[in-house]
């Protein structure tokens, strides 16, 4: 397996997929505020995910690209409304101006509703016989008890002491949940019995885990200008870390342990495994 | 028919409804903040019109209940959303202090968010043949082509000069759509075939943009107390409304033609149009 090859195929359906999504009906200017966030690069781990996973178990990862490109819009919407003035009110992003800062926030905020509304919108017009099921999953993920869930207590909870449990807590739900949907998409929409859907959620779950704590670790000994965005605001505005808890070297450590247990859960899938388990060990790199 | 008692019942049924969501998962603030905007009274129109679709329809009131509380989450969302500082900064709903009032803006951004992940959520967990059909018919209507590209209209022309058939396409996205979906949804589940659907498109959409005409011209010439919001909005911020374009009297006329397609459309059914054909016409009552 050629890693790199094979999540630039990824990667290259992700960024086909979103460019052609046309918002049928949508005003210009929601048009172009929608898409000056959702094209604006990004690694895309949640939308290969998805199709990845699908692979994985057995699927095509053509299948997964209606959900490849929901979960990206998701994760969009959640950037442009964190990014506010009102929230963490952040100027740049990925190395570009918010998306507040170029269009308003008024429009800001409704260009985040609409990527929200289209994610939805997008899989409840797919005919596979899972694309209900997965819609649900995307749902559940991004909302209330998931992502959005983790977001308010992140928020809510600035300047309090440190506490282990909220942390992991505000760490599944706000990063977590939105990277094992796709997984769990992906198995589903191969058609994955039971204990795929078990393997899937452990792998996606520990991987989430690993990857937040891995991103504080990086906004307190990171490289602005390497990762486009401004850092050390963790610490500025009091937010609970998993280093601000447990200290960077346990920090480096428990990342490590989330990334062995996702490694192990994908074992009994055996070759078609290798590439969620070389991108799981991976996420560790931008840190050792 | 008695229209006042039919018209409670499917109001109650409606309240219970919202009022026995759990939001599992959700963190307690969050769900505080959902819960103010979501059960602060409002007439429960949308959620009405979904029972009583399905009933006209030939189906049951209880199999539409969960639409119906899906489309008044969507509606409470964007009430939120458009209230908002950065919109149009509206202190004063249905007599009580807006959401970002008493929660503040972060918080009413995420309430109104929560309100559309769940409405959903909420749908995708539904057993009903017609339940991801119904979920497509209301993320379309509440999508950038629906009632948020009506939004985005509204106010990106706040201060234009008075054009009918921007107006017309403001009114239909960001009223109307919201209004037919509920009707569609209620046919659509009672098993509705295609002249059904048919019917129930054109009974929504008349009565939506009557509604809206209505609404303009309550907001010129209604009591404030009585309505429990700010009046003269529109003007004081230069809103393109139907009685701008055309004068007070011939809105009303207009949104009486509505009343009287949105009535005709539905004569094929017979006796069991009775409560929605009643409904239309006291749309008209509130201005004359």
């Amino acid at each position: 397996m050629n890693f790199e090859a094979q999540l630039n195929r990824y990667k290259t359906m992700v960024e086909e997929g979103l460019n052609a999504l046309s918002f049928p009906g949508a005003p210009e200017i929601l048009k172009e505020a929608m898409r000056y966030s959702l094209l604006s690069g990004g690694k895309r781990l949640r939308g290969c995910l998805a199709l990845a996973a699908c692979e994985a178990a057995g699927g095509k990862a053509e299948d997964a690209l209606p959900f490849a490109c929901a979960v990206e819009m998701i994760h969009a919407y959640s950037l442009i409304h964190d990014d506010l003035p009102s929230m963490d009110n952040d100027t740049l992003r990925r190395g570009k101006p918010t998306n507040h800062v170029v269009y308003g926030e008024a429009m800001a905020i409704l260009a985040g509703d609409g990527l929200l509304s289209y994610a939805f919108e997008h899989l409840s017009s797919q005919q596979h016989p899972a694309a209900f099921r997965v819609l649900g999953i995307l749902a559940k993920a991004a909302g209330v008890g998931g992502m959005l869930g983790g977001q308010v207590l992140d928020v809510t909870n600035e300047g309090k002491a440190s506490d282990e449990t909220l942390v992991r807590q505000i760490h599944l739900g706000k990063t977590a949940a939105l990277i094992t949907a796709p997984v769990l998409a992906g198995f589903a929409l191969a058609g994955a019995d039971e204990a795929g859907m078990e393997m899937a959620e452990t792998y996606g779950r520990q991987l989430g885990l690993a990857f937040q704590i891995v991103d504080d670790l990086l906004d307190l000994e990171g490289d602005a200008a390497l990762m486009g965005k401004t850092l050390g605001k963790d610490v500025a505005e009091g937010k609970l870390t998993w280093p601000a808890c447990v200290g960077t070297e346990k920090a480096r450590q428990d990342a490590a342990a989330c990334i062995d247990l996702a490694v192990a859960a994908l074992n009994p899938l055996g070759e078609k495994a290798l590439f969620l388990q070389t991108l799981a060990e991976n996420t560790l790199h931008r840190v050792q």
